[in-house]
């Protein structure tokens, strides 16, 4: 079976550009098979990508080509990067977008797109707004079909453009993180990873006015009650039962999500 | 081919979670086949889920497998059905959402997932909040691919737990529903099958302050005009011609719809 | 490989439509590839379904089937039209969708689908509201599986129902065209194709009160300031720098676009 295609981007479904990246995909490999992973990250910020992506691509299988779009800087002179990791394969504009992929695989392998290569390959001109369309989806499709080889396209680079968003400042009895996305249930999800908790005993969760102990499942709280937990993805989050904490607690993102432990660690 | 899989839920589209369990189904089931039914189910309510499932089923080839979660009791000891319907199979969580199929269908197969059964075919160890990628996801894999049967992780169950909206009250002159969804358009379906309304000389439909007669086509009323109809999938309808008729109305979920007959049958 | 078929429709991702629309392809078509365009097209306006598919199909590999269902006269006599144009067929209602298709080939062939040939090919009595489901979706299905030809169930046709829109009126020095959609990101798509701009050496775009000159790209505008450009579709596009221009402007669908030359055309 060829390679599994994933797409993430911030052009949402209204219009027809992510059915149209399809077709640019199908057009030279006509197997590929496609899954969107969203379409609607926040416009322009690239920093919501990475997080999801980076807690999402190792349900895929090995092998898996990872097309991610947000792109402020389309038709200025940014680098498109191919980043390798634990199996997977990463398509993005260097903008900060695949940096916490990198940051947590010392062993990832960061290349950059010649682009100039693409013409001989078939490349029609791109237009300066829609590279999704022109420069990443056929990437994709010859990746996944074997049609080109990575190195054939790329070259090491030694930096990339760093993450929008900091990790989480990290101290003896304190952590400050942020909410980095609200998902669709107005839950706040942070950058602030379970490993960090590790060994905390009873640590609060300080978010906007709130403080909050961490319970297992949403249903251990009362309904339109507050709490926090480890969600699924494996990172804290802030939830209302049965109810939108973003709205509850008048928080977005960016909002600074601070935890303590009240007992001293052994 | 391999069986079709449909997906409904309410996580809507905006985060990876639809996307991510069909990784985990294709990391297990190459060649899966996956059609998104919708992910738009009103936040844990399952009856719509339900609702949609029941009047959609039938178009999909024989042996699809349907898996809907909209699972406000995830994390707790819910069980998770396996029902047999018509050479369908349906997969989701014992909280009513199944009932509708069920009660259609007195020679349904109705099952319960053995999950202590699930640690020994290689599920990892789920989540407290996201079984649809822990539990669900994997397992129409592995029974679309034909890697497990249905006998090899389900028992047979008596009974299941009832619908969370009860079927409309009939009685000789007077049919009592609800508004059981609201479509894009903004029209009100409501639970009334048009089998009941057979043998109806003039049903007069009472919705809200508002009473409609029948029609056959939207084309049939003025545009603005609230209008009555059996709509394609079965079940009355309350629409205005070229409007809204949720908001025209001011009616949503759960609201009452009355049908009566002006004329006496025969 | 079976042909693609791409789906574009009003009907939104609330609802099981176009799953549902999925399902029956698949039941008469089970290695379809099927990849969905937009469901978000505004309700009832077949204008901008048909400015999109103009502008998108040629994306798509040769041998495509487009369906496209934006069908305000749905259980009228309206007539459904077969369309082929540059190795594309197009499957439509026959309301003005298909005509900027149509307009812009010599060349097409347009044939009425002979409605009253279904019957015997085994297709069941159509609903009088979701022509969708139980019309367009087992064509699309039976003619990319070759198991019928256009031949078989269509004839031709001399005329067709004209754009809702008219193309954009053309002078000497100035150009009236009008916004025929607005984005995800708030930008307004307008109907003057860059064709007609060639040879202009300084066109000025009147939109609402605002006179704009032309940029290249986004960037090169600063933030929050309104800008004109071509877009990656090949139309001139009104955008605000990291805005929203439809708000920004106070436009919407409809609204007249004005191009001047301020400078006499050699």
């Amino acid at each position: 079976m060829p390679a599994v295609i994933t797409l993430t981007s911030d052009f949402g479904l209204q219009d027809p550009f992510v059915g149209v990246m399809k077709g640019v995909i199908l057009a030279r490999h006509p197997e590929a098979r496609i899954v969107d992973l969203t379409h609607d990250i926040l416009a322009h910020w690239p920093a919501e990508a990475g997080f999801w992506l980076l807690r999402s691509f190792e349900y895929f299988p090995q092998g898996s080509i990872h097309l991610a779009v947000v792109d402020p800087g389309v038709g200025t002179a940014r680098d498109v990067l191919l980043v390798e990791s634990k199996g997977h394969y990463f398509l993005a504009p260097d903008n900060g977008l695949l940096a916490p992929i990198v940051e947590r695989d010392r062993s990832a392998g960061c290349r950059r797109v010649q682009l100039e290569k693409l013409a001989a390959l078939g490349f029609a001109r791109p237009s300066s707004t829609f590279h999704g369309r022109d420069i990443f989806a056929p990437l994709a499709a010859l990746l996944a079909s074997g049609q080109i080889k990575v190195v054939d396209i790329s070259e090491p680079v030694t930096s990339i453009v760093p993450a929008w968003v900091d990790e989480p400042e990290v101290a003896a009895e304190v952590i400050n993180g942020v909410v980095i996305t609200i998902d669709h249930f107005g839950n706040l999800l942070t950058n602030i990873d379970e490993r960090l908790l590790e060994g905390w005993v009873e640590p609060r969760v300080h978010a906007g006015k709130t403080t909050l102990s961490l319970r297992r499942t949403y249903g251990e709280a009362r309904p339109g009650e507050p709490l926090a937990l480890i969600n699924s993805f494996g990172v804290l989050e802030i939830a209302v039962a049965e109810g939108r904490a973003a709205d509850r607690l008048g928080l977005s993102r960016g909002a600074p999500i601070v935890v303590r432990d009240s007992v001293r660690r052994t």
